[in-house]
């Protein structure tokens, strides 16, 4: 949580932190500026002081919303540096950065966070560390500050991520009417309009208008993927491909609230009309294993023993897993989770030692894939875990496979 | 272009060039992918050979859209590495590149590129150049081999372009008749439906379904804001505020094409009913100034001379200019224009010495603010210079001013 920062500068011997980039897409200074609506930042916070925000004067009124002290960029004068350094970019955007840390009082160690070009950043950060007297640039790979002061949400957080899944999965249930509305013919799903075959195309479209008739939106995109395809974990589905009845299909959505803020992230496999017992018998073996799992859930854990949990489970019930063979493409062949929040994908991942701990906020995924027999199927929720070890699924939707045609 | 990479890495005596990171906010990524639909990515290139794609199992079937060859992970195996270097993250990662480049048969001058966290970068690049024999890593700080490359546009990307900017339009026509579909009552606009005031807030949300209608996406957001907020540029508007007759209100959409293609940008200022004689004013010194700036638009000019020239002539018509007065809130406060493309922002920038050349794809958008006087004004266009030097505007939509109300 925020209110972390300086316990987490400490354990790293951190004197100050900095956070800078454009907002979009660098979901830590999304998390630092409480989404304020503005394009590009630097954010600068001493241990045991509050942070600053530096901005430009264009973004002025937006960058109230941050709730920071906010300093305009005019004040330490780049372009006056670029033009005494004769156009060298790099020279100057070092001495923008000695005058910003004078002007602060900043030395030390300084970490610094956000997304930025890779190789800009390494020009960056060399010359800082070389060029500043008194100061030592600081990165972590990895796992990092930010990442682990995001994955412990806050109440307010989780009630945001609650409400995201509750638009969520009423686009799911949308998608689903929307589905049961056509007539069939030979198995296939007919458009009742023009008599047309109905394609994943035709409900990629329906669900990307729904996603936003919910003020969510869906920079990933999603996955409503049928047959061989829902036997491949991130296809996405095959546009042209029909709707038949009696296949997988793996409706995966995980949109964030419009306008940049917390996503969700669920997935449901639906049969149309009937389940093939090949696909049924997926389906039982991952149901099972999703309420074997969520039953074991408790603080304190580390989360790759869930992993664990899963690959016994399947490898149980005759399917081959990762953790036997890595390189499998059958079967269950990827992890269980991932935290979310600002990021769809963000701490804690279950691969590591992490402990499952209060404010954290995760999915739980198993899936079986078998591609060259057709099929596939994947069942997600996300979990919270509240400040008194109280385990939250937030997911308000049933795991039925079977979706009954008129 | 993508066929000046050898070119490009020739004049910067670069031996290979490596592109990393998630797909999602990395351009320069999406670019090089042709817009496969993958999640992250490895991309390699030596100079003088084809490039190859370095992919996780579970995206091989995306992977394919990139059209270049793909190499799973799992040949190189990072999970033994980590096991064996005993969960060393940034030490597993070094040696997972020291296979990759073994088995590619990279060395020499390295440079890497692409969106991570920055201090990540730092510790990876570092550790790679120390470690890795006859490598020398090359960081580029500013405008980039890859922005250079992006910003001469292809053929089928100019056409990409403005097939967005025609549905762009679209989405302006369709706001204006559905402001016009509104009644008046003391001069502000009433939905018909409950006799409410209309507010910025309704009018935002009508633009977000017309986005998404056209098979569009608002990743920036979108400005439409009305009187002293359309005198702040970057202000995206009061969402309570109501819509009133004769108000300055600008209406600035950058959406890209679905599923995180290219962008378009423009801006029209309107006013509703009548204009007061002060808008009037700013209006037409801003298309006046438009029309005379894309009149001398030519290939081989330094584009930061149409900043100038847009300086020039607003100052003889009596306002204040950033040239002058670097901090100024009022007059003309921002730079002219900026590269559109896969970043709605990107190479030619309009304050450095770049000459515009066939392929580049850039706005035009002069603008005049008066936030104390509680208005603004801006135009924009888009436009391309093909492979002769001719000069196209992309923008398909008149600069009238004022919009009749029934």
């Amino acid at each position: 949580m925020k209110t972390d920062l300086d316990h987490l500068m400490s354990q790293r011997d951190l004197d100050a932190i900095v956070v800078t980039g454009l907002v979009r897409g660098n979901p830590a200074l999304v998390y630092l500026l409480n989404g304020a609506p503005i394009s590009h930042a630097i954010w600068i916070k001493k241990r045991g002081s509050e942070p600053v925000l530096i901005v430009g004067s264009m973004e002025r009124e937006e960058a109230r919303g941050a709730g920071v002290p906010v300093i305009l960029e005019g004040k330490y004068n780049y372009h006056q540096l670029l033009l005494e350094l004769k156009g060298d970019a790099l020279a100057a955007r070092i001495a923008f950065f000695g005058r910003i840390f004078d002007d602060l009082g900043i030395r030390g160690r300084v970490g610094f966070y956000g997304m930025e070009d890779q190789g800009s950043a390494y020009c960056l950060l060399q010359g800082l560390n070389a060029a500043l007297p008194g100061v030592t640039v600081v990165g972590e790979y990895g796992p990092n500050l930010l990442g682990e002061a995001r994955a412990t949400k806050s109440a307010a957080e989780v009630a945001r991520i609650r409400e995201a899944g509750r638009r969520t999965a009423e686009v799911i249930r949308e998608t689903v009417s929307f589905l049961q509305s056509h007539a069939v013919d030979a198995a296939e799903l007919l458009r009742r309009a023009d008599g047309q075959v109905l394609t994943v195309g035709d409900v990629h479209a329906f669900i990307r208008r729904q996603v936003v008739l919910h003020e969510l939106e869906d920079p990933e995109g999603f996955i409503f993927s049928t047959g061989r395809d829902a036997g491949i974990p991130h296809s996405k589905g095959t546009l042209t491909a029909p709707i038949r009845l009696g296949e997988s299909i793996v409706f995966d959505i995980f949109p964030r609230e419009a306008g940049g803020g917390y996503f969700f992230d669920m997935t449901r496999t639906f049969c149309l009309g009937y389940a093939p017992p090949a696909v049924q018998r997926l389906h039982d073996d991952t149901r099972s294993c999703m309420e074997a799992v969520i039953a074991q859930v408790t603080v304190g854990d580390e989360v790759r023993r869930y992993q664990d949990l899963t690959c016994a489970f399947y490898r149980q019930r005759g399917h081959p897993t990762v953790e036997e063979s890595p390189a499998t493409l059958s079967g269950y062949v990827h992890t269980l989770g991932h935290g979310v929040g600002l990021d769809v994908h963000e701490e804690p991942f279950f691969r590591e030692k992490t402990l499952l701990r209060p404010g954290h906020v995760f999915t739980i995924e198993p899936g079986l894939y078998y591609p060259d027999e057709g099929m596939g199927c994947r069942i997600e929720d996300v979990l919270a875990v509240d400040e008194s070890g109280g385990v939250h699924n937030l997911t308000d939707f049933p795991y039925d496979l079977v979706v009954p045609m008129g």
